[in-house]
């Protein structure tokens, strides 16, 4: 057994390499890289300078090559295939599925797209890819590849491990054999474990499953990783309005499209506007940090106006002010208890939706519990230290009101960004905790106000 | 083509069939539920009381009920395996592959388990289930299942396909067929398209590939998901220390574990502190949320007790208090960006790490540009509405300083968490918030009070 994994990208190794590089010791380079993966050759050539990574890339053949291109960083990739001559690059997406090839050819210049499929010989495949780029990116027609094997009804088993061969170049993976009569309509699923098993003369429409879940083209990619998940499918077959096989949609695109909804999330729910990552540049990371913390300060310098409305109540009681980020922090949490609840039931819809009636009530119940329990901790708290007792008595009642205040407001905004549309983990980042600072501190200095001036 | 989508959980039916389940009308409730997928009729069972539910289940057939009790949530399958006799399970359990049984069987109490195990009359089976039982579950050797097809690297297609035909019952899917020598030590894997396309008397050595990325038993299961995902992998095999074969684990583990680590995130970076559902009782919901707010209460309460040692500062500027929410809102922010960028270069590990020294400086980077800006605007705004002029320098010299160090905390504390294998989100959540509140306060409550006493 070769073990692929024991391939470790470490510092000496690209030193050396940069070393080779400069020194065009072509033959360390090939030699060091013979039989790595090209995902692992990626990784390698992401730790590159752009010229030394392409001058590594030349010395590779093109089905290496090709398949490094894919792992790329799209970012990256375009720089790549930058001042490739089009037939160059027409090579290297010669030896990707349908649906790869599409991706990369969508991210070119609209001028360079255009001669990339003037320039495909194969016929089937070019109408393939022109057809795939119809589509947008995130329903199942932008997930979904051409390539995939499909018998009809009538064959027998050697009809259809003819087929098999036809297509075995093209196809990676079978997985499933899809069973379609002579409209190309979609019928049903056989596997290549019956194909085996069976006789040659056997028909397909013996050894085929009628029972079969499909996505239509249109369906959005969040959905189709659900019925892809619910049924645990490795692969989808992808019906268009009619119900005619145009696609298949295959389980690795289910995963990275996961990646991507996690990262998303935990992007959103931080507070960094565009999808950056740790080894992006400075002022990347800046620009996409710095428009959520203005919104912020934003946010506090309106808190800043609001309490100087409230100057001679803090001027009479000055310990009011001990207590304001005890009122911003509680209602921050709540608030962000409450949004994270309803954006995972959002998320995982198996089951009866409880309907939004009933689910504001039952977060309506466990914050009215938490508050309770805060305030009179708060209470105790402010009592055994001796706090002026009235003020204690408004600081707990205040939290009582933010406390229920933010878990209404944390309830309600993910589902009114849901019903728009909108990514409902938004609310669960600085978005809601900026405005429940703010509905925190309005509670706070108006109930303190006028209890006191009772 | 019979589309298994179509089933839509609706009140309605679900009204309908508790009629029936009342009426004992064993009719309708077989057929309406005939040919539904388990997955689905899981679906139904939840909305259902348990001896509602517990009922629909008797009328099934055991295979059927088998992959129903599989898609079970845990503590509803407890409930309803209490009280069923062994043997019952045990016909129940056979019908699932060995690592969901052991998943099942793993979550019974003890006496019982030990009668299961007697129970089960396949030797073969049973030596898989006790062999299973020895893994940690989130380990690869809990992940995976000994049903996989292997085949000599000696033999021939014929025999191949006849060890095929032995396992196909055991096997739903087969992916690869793995080849052994002699010992049972992996070498590599085939594909059902090769030997489909090779002729009988061709041997397993001229059609296996030799490189083959397998996992050892006791790998870490995240590390197993970043291993199978950067391979494209539907199937992993899993060998023991000395490189033998002894499971396998397939794609649709991999999701599930996926979906848990996000769901997992989502949580700590939420504040809550079991895994609970929007479903789950007000109380469960409760004890879960209420931990988390305490230690935010906790911090609040410090800082009130904090600010009462600087209430004579209050007193004199009062304006001060004003900005308190602008200073510790902000902070919160700044530290979960921080803390956030971390953990997804954590998460994703592809590339060299850069190292903490250089994340470090460059998180400091990041941060000074941020940190020059918002005290910028933030000095205008109290330039521009006519704040005492010596509050404006302090407020933004205090945020200045306050959004370097939370940049600091919020980079330093995952990586330390990380160093003592807590998963490093919980810094993104109330933890680091409250922190860095705290943090906020002291800074600016000591820069002001020095600042004015200067």
């Amino acid at each position: 057994m070769e073990e692929l994994t024991t391939f470790e990208l470490s510092r000496e190794y690209i030193d050396r390499l940069e070393e080779a590089i400069e020194a065009e010791d072509n033959q360390f380079i090939v030699k060091s890289l013979d039989g790595v993966d090209p995902r692992d050759i990626s990784s390698v050539l992401d730790e590159l300078d752009l010229e030394g990574a392409k001058y590594v890339l030349s010395l590779l053949n093109d089905e290496i090559a090709s398949n490094i291109i894919k792992e790329l960083d799209p970012d990256v990739r375009s720089k790549f295939l930058k001042n490739v001559e089009p037939e160059k690059i027409n090579r290297l997406l010669d030896n990707l599925e349908t649906d790869d090839a599409v991706d990369i050819i969508n991210e070119l210049p609209v001028k360079l797209r255009e001669e990339i499929i003037a320039g495909i010989d194969n016929e089937e495949r070019a109408a393939y890819i022109v057809d795939l780029m119809r589509y947008e990116e995130d329903c199942a027609g932008g997930l979904m590849a051409k390539e995939l094997v499909k018998a009809n009804l009538n064959w027998n088993v050697v009809q259809c491990i003819d087929e098999i061969r036809r297509q075995a170049e093209n196809v990676q993976k079978i997985y499933s054999v899809y069973v379609v009569d002579n409209n190309g309509i979609l019928l049903g699923r056989t596997s290549l474990k019956r194909i085996i098993l069976a006789t040659n003369k056997t028909l397909i429409k013996d050894i085929y499953e009628p029972e079969i879940v499909s996505v239509e083209t249109y369906m959005d990619q969040e959905e189709v990783v659900s019925v892809m998940r619910k049924y645990d499918l490795d692969a989808v077959p992808v019906v268009n309005g009619k119900g005619k096989l145009v696609g298949r949609i295959t389980v690795d695109d289910v995963v990275d499209v996961m990646a991507e909804m996690a990262e998303a999330e935990r992007q959103l729910m931080s507070g960094i506007s565009e999808d950056v990552e740790e080894d992006d540049s400075v002022w990347m990371i800046t620009r996409a940090r710095l428009p959520w913390l203005i919104i912020g300060l934003g946010g506090g310098l309106l808190g800043a106006w609001f309490m100087g409305l409230f100057e001679e109540d803090i001027v009479l009681i000055p310990a009011m002010a001990f207590f304001i980020p005890l009122i911003t922090a509680t209602g921050g949490n709540v608030g962000i208890q409450s949004s994270a609840i309803v954006v995972q039931s959002l998320a995982d819809k198996s089951g009866i939706d409880p309907g939004n009636i009933q689910r504001f009530y039952k977060g309506l119940l466990v914050s009215f519990l938490n508050a309770v329990v805060l305030a009179i901790i708060t209470l105790l708290f402010n009592l055994i230290l001796g706090q002026p007792s009235k003020l204690g008595f408004v600081v707990s009642i205040a939290l009582f009101a933010v406390v229920m205040l933010a878990s209404i407001m944390g309830t309600i905004t993910p589902l009114i960004l849901d019903k728009f549309k909108i990514n409902p983990a938004l609310a669960s980042g600085p978005f809601i905790t900026t405005a429940n600072d703010l509905l925190g501190l309005g509670v706070y200095f108006v109930i303190a106000h006028y209890l006191y001036h009772m």
